[in-house]
């Protein structure tokens, strides 16, 4: 299976899992137009190649530190001629962290260094967000008279309003401790050694889900206040007839009844 | 005041308060199709009969491990000339969490050992929550090649979307402490004896309070985020002069200023 | 530049911040109707003068013990004639709590004593909220006879429905470091001291970011839950765009590159 070409990612695939890794380490990884349009194909690629997992990190210390300054240059001399310069460059991230949101596979983010900006709604979108303690969490937009645009939606899911509010109009950091009080990542950890050992712990648990059964699970929480709660049952009795009557019902069954791991444990 | 009969709970009523222990320790209290309904029955009842709180709480040491394997199997031969069955027998679960969630009365659950799948389900829909340190919480459905279904708004609502997708995705288990920290329970007990302690306080807390003012604020802050915020705070204001020129709070009112406790006090 | 004249409160305004004090001290500070209209014209003049943020407290070690007595009394009287006053007296609490969520700047409340009632529901719409570990905060309503009503949405918006049903059916009350975990306030200070070293950081914080970027960015997490998300990333991006083109937008570009203050910044 042929990996796309990315220039800003480093991509590899083990069992089923694909590691990205953001690459651009001169500017704490941050995130150019390039590769919010890279990581737009990765994921439309995995989700059509039967991945299983995403685990997403940074190159070189950082998970991402935000908008990319000469990007931002680039724009400004553009909107001279395009007076929706400014508006488009800043939705295509929102395009990006809904695609990702409902990226049929779980999405790991493993959080080291700084995570601002749009960094800090990378982590949002998360299933899983594991962080080390002296990680760097924050949304700095207003201390340069921006707002944080595209990430607010997310980061309103993600910390609810109450700590949303504050983050945001005090311009604060936090560390990785602070994170996994508001809820903002699942997991602190001291160091890099004890980070990568979550990781794989975490690998291990998605490897013992079916992974049709977590496309399905996925997409239903993720419709969770958008319906109304009678229809939502309705579709969920329907989702579960499907997926007991389904090859991974089946075998799940079985594989319970026969005390053997199911066939899709690696 | 007659109990109905159930064959799957044990029913006691004490000073307006109904004990209802799930009775199937066989099987971990596992949810039967039977037990469903004496459940929905049971409810009903307590609706109608003035039962202020309602005690919900599991036999042989464990609170509810999740669906029937027996019902399954059941269903597996009833669908093949039912197509519907397995959709039927997963909704009606959704049914009783409806049911139980909007009960005008106040719904304590109290939980040790396993509560898994329905039983995760049954916790989220509480008032109150109490667990023993040692219980175990989990939805371990994707394990199995299914899915969590009619719970999953339930969780949702109750521990919010970040959690609930990793709890989901990974069929994690995770005990009453970590059940306090991402919200699921309210309160975390070392031992059985003060796991009755902390019941018998949450007892004489609701004791305090008025029957019907409980049931109305009940409703009201069911209805939060599914109406808009003006016609909510009209129906609230319409809602505050009924519950202060009530019986209820005349004497609310007298008994503070008389320094005595409430007719309604027990 | 004219503060409004009040009986009920004491204001001060120090560069762009508008500290004001509850001053019923006999009452605890309780809520009386002149107190609500007197806060709805304070908050109305601040938003028309360029006041960045608001700090709320009470006078003589109490925050607000909640609704008052003796206006019940009157407005018992005034029922005998007009059979909406209780409903009337109700809805303009809740008409305030609406203006000052929605205020364009922002919000601290400062939390000593007693924060009862609509004590309560005032410490849930502020931005930013600071208790003394020894502040009492609860919903007594019920044990009244009567209900928490135009505080219940704001209350279940921040602290979630499933802390909410059990501090409202139990007529709990809570110390400063629970109001913390369940996410009521920020930040627990433990006597007079710290609580005010807090409350200078919050503002030398809140000094750092840019006026206008902090009204569009509170207006916009405002936003979030109440619109498609779609749209919501649209209205982003073009206030992205307005504001990085704008004055605030051009400095904070200037001052980071220079490596000095903005000029926003006292």
């Amino acid at each position: 299976m042929d990996l796309p070409v990315t220039e800003t990612l480093l991509l590899t695939l083990d069992k089923g899992v694909l590691h990205i890794t953001l690459n651009r380490p001169d500017s704490r990884n941050s995130m150019s137009l390039q590769m919010v349009q890279e990581l737009q194909g990765v994921f439309t690629w995995a989700a059509a190649n039967a991945v299983r997992a995403v685990v997403l990190r940074g190159a070189g210390g950082h998970f991402c530190a935000g908008g990319d300054v000469r990007d931002m240059m680039t724009i400004r001399q553009k909107a001279v001629d395009d007076p929706r310069a400014y508006q488009s460059f800043n939705r295509v991230f929102g395009e990006l962290l809904t695609q990702v949101t409902n990226a049929p596979l779980v999405v790991i983010a493993v959080v080291e260094g700084a995570a601002l900006g749009g960094g800090f709604g990378l982590t949002c979108i998360s299933d899983v967000a594991i962080a080390r303690a002296d990680a760097q969490f924050g949304m700095p937009e207003t201390r340069l008279g921006i707002i944080p645009a595209q990430i607010a939606p997310f980061v309103v899911q993600r910390i609810g309003l109450t700590q949303a509010r504050r983050l945001a109009l005090l311009g604060l950091r936090i560390n990785g401790v602070q994170a996994a009080q508001i809820g903002l990542v699942h997991e602190v950890c001291a160091d890099a050694e004890t980070l990568e050992a979550a990781l794989q712990r975490t690998l291990a648990d998605i490897n013992q889900c079916a992974p049709d059964a977590n496309r399905v699970t996925k997409a239903l929480l993720l419709k969770v206040g958008h319906h109304p709660l009678d229809s939502l049952l309705d579709d969920a009795a329907d989702a579960f007839a499907a997926a007991i009557q389904s090859a991974e019902g089946m075998e799940g069954g079985m594989a319970f009844i026969q005390k053997r791991p199911a066939n899709w444990v690696n």
